[in-house]
């Protein structure tokens, strides 16, 4: 699908040449160079693989996946009667996928699985009401007749929490995406869940504004599933967590209870802030149906630069210096490993932004108001890495569309990694001094079991480590070429445990789904886990959405 | 006090000339000034009045001046056998003022009453636990036993949340005070909740990090206490709120759980964010009694400038300028009206330090990593605010001790304010537009009723506006020779209402504490509250701490 000589780039390069005395950038010589983003689809990335290079396959369903996982029999199955209500309370046609009363299962199976395809549900119900209004009648309805269901936005998440494991009705939220309001003094945004990310980014960009919040999946995710799962991605380095820049949220209780804390204000200390408590419960206590957020102004300059290292310990070293010497314009800072490179490129068959291989790459991106004193600032960054020879070999985008290649590198690792089939993906926090670490000794641990080869005998392809490193969060991703479940016990609970002795988390920024309800006391006391159950008690008395997640706390 | 002749400053002055073909920089004069806060207490700020020139008298019991708050009669009254029970508990001699067995009357009045000297309670029992295990078991004994608290941290607030009303236990964290780790590479601070502000950001800034807040009141209020109270302040523009920037939070609840959710991760999507429940709950569900906070590196360069201007639409012109110009650097853009600075000039008798008066004054701070480029950055900025005539006339300060005056003129303004009696201090939200019609509006409202004037018959001196106007944020201000309650009428519930129309905050950044606790259905919604209270009862069952905060909430 990737066609080679679609689009060729000139790449500004920064060489560096070893010279007796040290490291020189030499006069830039120009590259050609071919770009990964923009030969294949630019969603596969941190959540989307649509267009996948591997063959599309059945998923097989989570029930029988995970046997383990029963089904509530306090929940009511599905009846003409159930579907006869939600077709008279949402009215037009195409808000109601019914598979109860009539064979859709075609039309629901997009509904049932993730993108991953490693979660798989049974629903016969998919309900896309177009109000908050709607929502509350919704879910009002389904508490009062025990009707299990799963809230749903872009369905790009990484854990199974965005799909169905049984019958549960799904409630997707893709027919709630206006964008009711927007400050231009302020730069507070009011708009629906249902919105797609890039789409809102691609508004504020013509007021000059940015959305605080990027990530890979951008042109699938809804800005209402970023909010409820507290995506991180590749901005926060810069604009901080959506706990600090959400201003509000409009949200529907288990019991349609409509939360409106949709203010646009940036300061407002009157009582309990609990807009904080939808931020990251994954839609456990609430669906949200609208948000305000504070946009800050759109970055006049941009610069990317991508490096090669040695070591993770010059990737530290480098990570010290672009916080000191580009300090408040440096917009991240991204990590990938010499087997993350060499996918990519086996996957795309692009040219590699530089020669030779090496062990560590870094993208850096800086962004500001001025182009000339970003370029300057970029440039003393550059010189220092060089001369104290802690970066190998660099380059420099010139452009828009080099950017964009460079960024290839970076985010079009998730969607190569699925190229032989499926994948193991952890997203953790991990101290910064140990955060590769984990993905040597998981290497390891993969070799002497004997499960990772070159050849189809071995279940495991590859086992890579990127990530946001100006976080210390790290994606520790095992690439196979089929689920076993001999990996998988390698795997866990040994990813956990080697987390949980360093203090780190489990679950850095794509949260718990069904992934990882288990393995929730890996990172959290059982005091804060009883605190949570209490929440989730409080605001879900008759144990209601998504699937069994009570016992997730349980 | 102020010894006029003490600091001479020189003050790089930017100066407009009006000429047929607009306004142009002409060669900057040096201009010889008096700073304010070098010859007053930095403390007089935000928050503190220490060392104010209002001279000292009895403050008036809150019971007395509000006779229709009652004491809880559920609460116990606090006995001999209490009182030992907490020497024995805590041990040292100093972390139990005991007023109940003996006469302590002197020794407890500090904890009695707030620095406005508005609110003053009954408390004859001071403690002071030195651990988070201290507290806990303080907390459980009271909880067990109905005796009634208040937390109690710099005791700077401004709402009258951190001092009791009746015989409440000031449960008052001072002696935990300890930083307990701050890692270079990641920035992430772990400290006791009696951290005062000012030492951890002195010893961050031997780090080379700085505090993600500030404010007036950091000599004295403590870091718990600023996250209790989900403190905003000066550097709320350029660092966000504290819901972004804290990590983690250690707290004991009022049945004395300890939640432990020191947390020093960037990224940690594992459940429910607990945490931030306890960020602006002032105290009422349990006490903060350590913080992990993530600080960022210390700008390199700091530039401050000072502008009169010609009225409200250039200061939001001015604003728009300023975001644009300096983007990522602007640090701060606050506003101080007519009124104000001639309170301070009154007060502090210092030279002001532009010629001639203006309606409105604003302070910019830059903040960023390379000095050169922030200087060319703030010129370009005055060059446009100057030749579009935006603003009439102003100065940028030259060096560290200029910068300091400069900001005299807006911190030293909560100090100055007090200087002929008391205040009355309404901290708001309102949409930029119309952020200063408050002040309008609310002087000539106290005209109409004859209340304000020069001569002491007036009770009120008068109505000044200044604050974050980065932050959309409002300090309406009403200096008084006297507090008198035909002044409080008039004010309220006028202001409310006039914010409630227009969806403001009636709390941006102090609290609601005693001063706002029947206001806040000016800012929230009956389903907000009730779902306030839902929280509440949730920690609190016994309906514990401070005050009837419960009633707070009904």
């Amino acid at each position: 699908m990737a066609s080679r000589s679609r689009t060729s780039l000139l790449l500004l390069r920064a060489r560096i040449s070893s010279t007796p005395c040290g490291r020189s950038i030499r006069p830039l010589a120009q590259l050609r160079w071919q770009s990964a983003s923009s030969t294949t689809t630019t969603e596969g990335s941190e959540g989307v693989a649509k267009g996948t290079t591997a063959p599309p396959k059945l998923v097989k369903f989570t029930s029988e996946a995970y046997p383990e996982i029963q089904r509530d029999s306090r929940f009511a199955k599905l009846t003409e009667k159930h579907v006869k209500f939600f077709r008279e309370l949402l009215g037009t046609e195409s808000a109601v996928i019914d598979g109860v009363t009539k064979d859709a299962t075609d039309d629901v199976e997009a509904f049932n699985s993730d993108w991953m395809r490693k979660y798989r549900g049974h629903t016969k119900l998919v309900l896309k009401p177009g109000s908050t209004e709607e929502v509350s009648k919704v879910l009002k309805y389904c508490n009062d007749n025990m009707l299990a269901v799963v809230p749903q936005g872009g369905n790009t998440g990484l854990v199974g929490g965005s799909v169905p494991v049984f019958d549960e009705i799904v409630i997707n939220v893709s027919r709630m995406n206006q964008i009711r309001s927007f400050d231009e003094v302020s730069g507070s945004l009011v708009a629906d869940a249902g919105c797609i990310l890039e789409v809102v980014d691609n508004y504020l960009a013509e007021q000059g504004y940015i959305f605080p919040l990027d990530l890979g999946a951008k042109g699938s995710c809804h800005i209402g599933g970023n909010v409820a799962t507290n995506a991180g991605g590749l901005r926060l380095l810069r604009y901080g967590s959506l706990h600090g820049n959400v201003l509000g949220i409009e949200a529907v209780l288990p019991d349609g209870t409509i939360v409106d804390d949709l203010s646009k204000l940036r300061k407002n200390n009157t009582g309990y802030d609990l807009k904080q408590l939808f931020i990251g419960a994954e839609g456990t206590i609430g669906i949200i149906t609208g948000i305000s957020i504070l946009c800050p102004q759109r970055s006049k300059a941009t610069n990317v630069a991508f490096f090669g290292l040695e070591s993770y310990e010059k990737v530290q070293l480098a990570f010290r210096e672009a916080k000191g010497k580009l300090g408040e314009i440096l917009s991240a800072f991204e990590l990938m490993d010499a087997n993350s490179q060499d996918l990519v490129h086996k996957v795309t068959k692009n040219k590699r932004p530089l020669e030779g291989e090496h062990p560590f790459y870094c993208l850096i991106e800086t962004s500001g108001s001025n182009a000339e004193h970003d370029s300057e600032k970029l440039e003393k960054f550059l010189e220092d890495v060089m001369e104290n020879e802690i970066v190998s070999d660099g380059v420099v985008a010139q452009d828009q569309t080099q950017i964009k290649a460079l960024w290839g590198w970076r985010e079009g690792i998730p969607e190569c990694l699925g190229h032989w089939g499926g994948v193991y993906k952890y997203d953790v926090s991990i101290p910064i001094q140990e955060l590769y670490d984990l993905v040597d000794d998981t290497r390891e641990k993969m070799d002497k079991a004997g499960l990772i080869g070159d050849t189809d005998e071995y279940p495991v392809v590859k086992v890579v480590g990127y990530g946001h490193m100006g976080d210390s969060n790290l994606h520790l991703n095992v690439a196979t070429r089929r689920f076993d479940k001999k990996v998988e016990k390698e795997l866990e609970p040994f990813v956990y445990e080697w987390i949980a002795k360093r203090n780190g988390s489990i679950s850095a920024e794509h949260g718990l789904g069904i992934a990882k309800k288990n393995f929730i006391g890996y990172s959290r006391s059982d005091t804060m886990i009883a605190l949570m159950k209490q929440i989730k008690n409080l605001y879900d008395p008759v144990s209601f959405p998504p699937l069994d997640d009570q016992s997730a706390l349980d």
